[in-house]
């Protein structure tokens, strides 16, 4: 490979000729062989590009940066968006905590990029833009990466993990209404209940997404506050007069979301407790999720030796060796993603809590967890509903047959000869394998008429 | 020890002649030998008391309880909330799942107390109230217990949690602003960084703290969301009608907070996300707390080899050894709770995660994971207060010093020397062990008097 | 309340007459009132017995004790151990992380005690022993807390958590033989699945448990390490030579277990990896339980609605409003323990990764968390076993429906015909609502007599 | 793109005309769009070809696989074991549970390739050999993916996990030898505390690191335990006599390790506590080894205003705003590893604790979190050591003068004047700025010269 010279103030560092980054990636690069390599989340450089672009917009409307750098260094953050760099990005979500690497070569980036711009060749002659002086101007790491990080994550929640979800929510809602006059037994204990409609059973799943859906929102303002201006520790030295505010409305401009200047950059440099919140709910929506997942799996259950009450479709071949076997994949994928996310919202915890001073240093462990939850639900939950839950309908047949034979409709009785004589009907059903019928009148609790007009399943599904 | 005879639809059984407790409450005891007796939180014991009476009234206003049951049965209820039955709840949390039997428990000694107050000697003559058909009228375990368990947590969030962490964050904000002037060495990556006040410090604690409390009341609404009404399986069976709405009310108006109906009531017998949401919340605060309470236990460390820049009060002998020492106490004891909290989340998420069909039964751990965790932490942050913050005095000497010598003041040359010719003077005073302006002169980047008036630390703390 | 005077090295305490402890206990009382009093288990108060015992008998060998000092001390420790003073240890887990002050309130104890057994009132002239230089002699907090929370955790493992589970895991055992004849269902991704014998699904259950105490016992070599003798940074300052050693077989002696003096006394007091590490096999077991308790409660489900291969003794009525209803109240109460324990893990994890320099300061939750554990899993197996397992029946006629209708028995063919034909045959008869063989003998695969002799469950189920 | 027809027991689906994979790969890419694509760790693949080369073997030795069909299917597995195909195992971890479609992945690849080994076209012709009825006989997914995950697991632990823990642990205990008679004070609560060697510190960290990788060679018995030869549900249906053996043996040969055959076949489908057991104590080494890259950032904190007794290597420019500066960035990427460590613990328990009757459904999950977690822990420690710990060295004129200052020194005076005394020589001399000794003789605790001898950190390090 062939190799060109680039200094930093430790000294000189060879460097692939071909790559736009410069010395202190390929430091990064040399130090921090750990797992695979460009494992820093590329959601994140983008979330780098819009703020470089922002602060060098900023800096030029205050007078710190010349126009022209400013259009140059903004025109070299829109390729970056375009997608016209992602391979200059070879640096490992495990290198230094604060992520001042992955700034760097962000920074480095630019600076060479606009060189060839110019019409120079890498490494040859005086670079127009300085990494540090002018792409990095009024930045520090430690309050671009938690900015670029945020810009990451709220893009990946509202792109992806909210739309995804909703998907499968509108769907299940969807369903709950045309599932809604079929009647069939409850479960309870994984025993045999009294009655409800499947649409009513899924209703509650409808419920519990929308009420983690309502958690996750809550927490996007916190996510939404910028640490870009507090600069080393967070009280912006060596950044000119309003930038803070000016930078965050240009990053709202250009990623057209509401992101705010943080009203405390101590806490947005030193904590990021934004992503332990917004984490949480990804969490609660995983334990909302994993429990629809596996409901539907049991439900459709069988074909004959299960519960069957609904069947989903054959989207494969199950089984390498038991032939014409059909299994809930879809309902497998979601909750494999769900014990992952729950796995992950104890790494963002466990690298939330261990800030020390001014900084917290598991920022970037913790934002690659995030990505990749709010990635994996959204993505989830749409192959979950496209390829499971749109195809669900009841097995009528089953359904009838299992409600018919139950022994909880019983409790439609307690209002009308008590808790106790009940009791002792369901409990003789259930001894002789008879019907509730039978023992109730035989036992002289009701008359054949009483006890058809009063256990009527199609009136214990509510008022 | 004496017994009489008590039954229930299973048989006779043997209880303790002198407990209120019955039949199925005995039976719990016997078959459930996990752990500490009578570990089932009383607080949810309460729960049932405010809800058991509302109910009464509801069945009462609807007709379907005479006025002299619904009168005694609201006497005991408020008994039991006076405290006067606390010895008569003998269960453990790891009793089945959807904890019927502290129900009954409740139902037990509520009809049996009744009993008594009627005149009558336990286990002697005919009960005027049925545990069953009267006590537990209109009610299932299933929306009655995570009724019960809402309005537990929900008091214990709002009676302790949230005012003991407001003592302690409105104390820090009273330092923070104390400590306005104070201006010290900032440190991230736990290495000397450019100069913040400590004032400014604390106010990130302040600001972690407030966002931990809004986070926190943003999941009191899901858990103002009352199953009851729902009964066996959420479809309100065996209820009268306008039941729901009405014994919300009822308990809204008992407990004086705004408790509701929840609207679905599928969601909220068979998944328990709002104390998965709530106690995500609680851990955002762990995570918040630990850092504040380790940044405290560092910033007081030496007293001659640590960082020292902050005096805590010396509560007590530090060291069984070594004479003279005094410790950060009150910081491992948060810490440690912290620690608790962020184990109990993974408790209430796991359990939060298997629920099935129409009824979630990890009920009681989850309910009691919530109650330690929210007790702990109320109880923790007022310790921490008392004890340790409302003490906290500067080191004036000890910061003083350390800002002075620092090497990070060198950051404020770099908007006028640029970042490499500033990063030659801080690594030359390094290695040489000089301090900064005598290199700047001597390399010729600064005129003394340049340097003394762009390298001043009280002008580096924000505009 | 009346008072008597106490001193320490900070000055004077009031603390209530009749109580043996002292000023330091009664200090810690008053600055931590942190969840409910006396949660320290008082399982470690007793390992604090063994331990003091131990160092007063090696510092009155090696010549720095008197030997009536020595007498005196140990009576005091047997007392203890006997039960007699169980109520002068008022003090929580959550003071500070060394256990300071439990060590403090057993000293203080001893020696006030002492002061009686002497023939005088307490707070009344001189004690001949002093808390500090006679009963802690030789020691620090700092290496007696770790040395009794390892006696107290050993000994709930080998007395209580070991000797539960195996309970369990017995009569699993004597299960799986009893049902080695019974042929069922099986069931992969919860769908019908080839034959196996209800024994040998019992079989993994105790494969999985002597996995399990297998790992557990791999633990226990770590958790014999005993600090004792490391003293205050684990040096073992202010011992006398031989110390070490022989304390550690004072307490093997007194104990009856083989504990050893820990090979490096620095890693004893700075890290508690050997209770992450029993920790992380109690989990390991708790996964296995929560999977047999699922398994068993999905396998008793019904009466008529579930799969109801089984039949769990009816232990209690299983609901408030459903009569006759029999719930797998074991399974649930198990499941739940391990649901704590599982949440416990991450205390114990999140307290063990936080030591710093010489010292771990999350001793008493990390301890409190795996005595809590090791104790719920003990009870709960053996709950489990007595309550639930024992009684466990397989119910012939429903297993033997089930089986003879089952789909994947088609299987079989592969080597016959080929998996392509088999999955023709299955699909065919599913759609149908035919059997295989119905099928099998119409598409011309099989003759009726090679299906039957071919497709056999009983000889599909092993070698 | 060009695409070529293939077909399964569901139909005909079109195939990248170029690919080797088959129909039900081609499904499973469809129906499964979650996250990157072919995130299904390559070193499972890898453990197939060593299962599926073994089966051949074996089914050719049993007499069911004609020997040219063994060799053909041989010669592919080496092909894909040289990384030849690398690229043709598109599918995703979040696809069925069992990892079904990766046991088909491999059977498409490998029958076709055979195909054109055999000189065909792909698509084209009759093929040799069938995925299902050779490449897959005597197998199930059941029991292929937890083989293949077992083999690959193993395999990343003992060639990187280990290797990269221990090259660590030696460099540490070279440090620990060489910096054995550096004096240092020692640190308890963060606070000053009595002296010990630098050597002893750091032997604390070997130490750990002993325990650590002890505790995950003891998970390794288990680790080799193959469920091959189980099949469907465990009763080894369609596979000859002898097989399950005979195979274990081909794939110890083929891999050089001592895999066996799992004495339960019931266990190892439906349980994978041995995943459980063995991320366990790679959790346990996080919270070591979190533990000691916490405390060589401390150690090495300053320059100037932190604890400094250590210089760590400057392998990159530490701040993008702060010239001169180095931070512990290796210390920071090994502990966001643990980070991650330590949620993936929860991710593997959360998956291993939710198996159903004959199977456990979230293999894929549990096996990409622990092959991660090996890496990442085995890379990061290489990475450590070599890019800091190998260049540890004592800043010995920072430790000299804060140990010459420790009022921790008095403990050493406990044995000779009692604690007392002592605690109140150090409180005067911490009050007044002073030293011990000009305390100790001003209070006439001691004379001069008792105090010099008496008062030696060098005699304070141990017998």
């Amino acid at each position: 490979m062939e190799y060109r010279i680039e200094k930093d103030t430790i000294g000189e560092v060879k460097v692939p000729a071909d790559k736009l980054w410069g010395a202190q990636t390929e430091r990064s690069r040399n130090n921090f062989k750990i797992g695979p390599s460009a494992s820093m989340p590329l959601e994140i450089i983008y979330g780098f590009a819009y703020l470089k672009k922002a602060a060098a917009y900023t800096n030029a409307e205050l007078g710190v940066l010349e126009e022209d750098k400013k259009k140059l260094i903004a025109q070299v953050c829109d390729e970056i968006l375009a997608g016209k760099h992602d391979h200059q990005f070879p640096l490992v979500i495990w290198q230094t905590g604060s992520g001042t690497q992955s700034n760097m070569n962000v920074n480095e980036v630019i600076a060479n990029r606009v060189h060839q711009i110019e019409g120079n060749e890498l490494g040859k002659g005086e670079r127009k833009i300085s990494p540090n002086d002018d792409v990095n101007k009024s930045q520090s790491s430690n309050d671009t990466f938690p900015t670029g990080m945020h810009i990451a994550i709220y893009k990946k929640i509202v792109e992806v993990a909210i739309p995804g979800i909703k998907q499968l929510r509108n769907r299940l809602d969807e369903k709950s209404k045309a599932f809604k006059d079929v009647v069939k037994i409850g479960r309870t204990h994984f025993m045999d209940a009294t009655p409800l409609t499947l649409g009513q059973e899924f209703s509650g799943y409808v419920s519990q997404l929308d009420h983690g859906l309502n958690a996750l929102e809550n927490t996007l303002p916190h996510l939404l506050e910028l640490a870009l201006g507090g600069t080393a520790v967070g009280t912006g030295l060596n950044t000119p007069k309003g930038y803070a505010l000016k930078v965050a409305e240009y990053i709202a401009e250009f990623t057209g979301y509401p992101f705010e200047s943080a009203a405390n950059k101590f806490e947005a440099l030193a904590a990021h407790d934004a992503l332990v919140e917004t984490h949480g709910a990804l969490k609660q929506l995983a334990v909302a999720l994993n429990k629809i997942g596996n409901d539907i799996r049991m439900l459709s259950s069988g074909p004959r030796s299960g519960i069957g009450e609904i069947t989903i479709p054959a989207n494969e071949p199950g089984s390498s060796i038991m032939p014409g076997k059909v299994n809930p994949t879809q309902c497998e994928a979601l909750t494999m993603v769900c014990t992952q996310v729950i796995g992950n919202d104890v790494a963002v915890t466990t690298g939330g809590m261990q800030g020390q001073f001014e900084l917290n240093v598991f920022k970037p462990v913790m934002a690659a967890n995030l990505l990749e939850s709010a990635q994996l639900l959204g993505d989830a939950c749409v192959s979950f509903d496209e390829n499971c839950v749109a195809g669900i309908e009841p097995n009528q047949a089953r359904i009838d047959e299992l409600l018919k034979n139950s022994l909880m409709l019983v409790t439609a009785l307690n209002t009308k000869i008590g808790y106790y004589k009940a009791a002792e009907i369901a409990n003789t059903a259930h001894q002789n394998g008879t019907t509730l019928k039978e023992e109730a009148v035989r036992l002289g609790y009701t008359s054949e008429e009483e006890f058809e007009q009063w256990v009527r399943p199609e009136d214990m599904i509510g008022n």
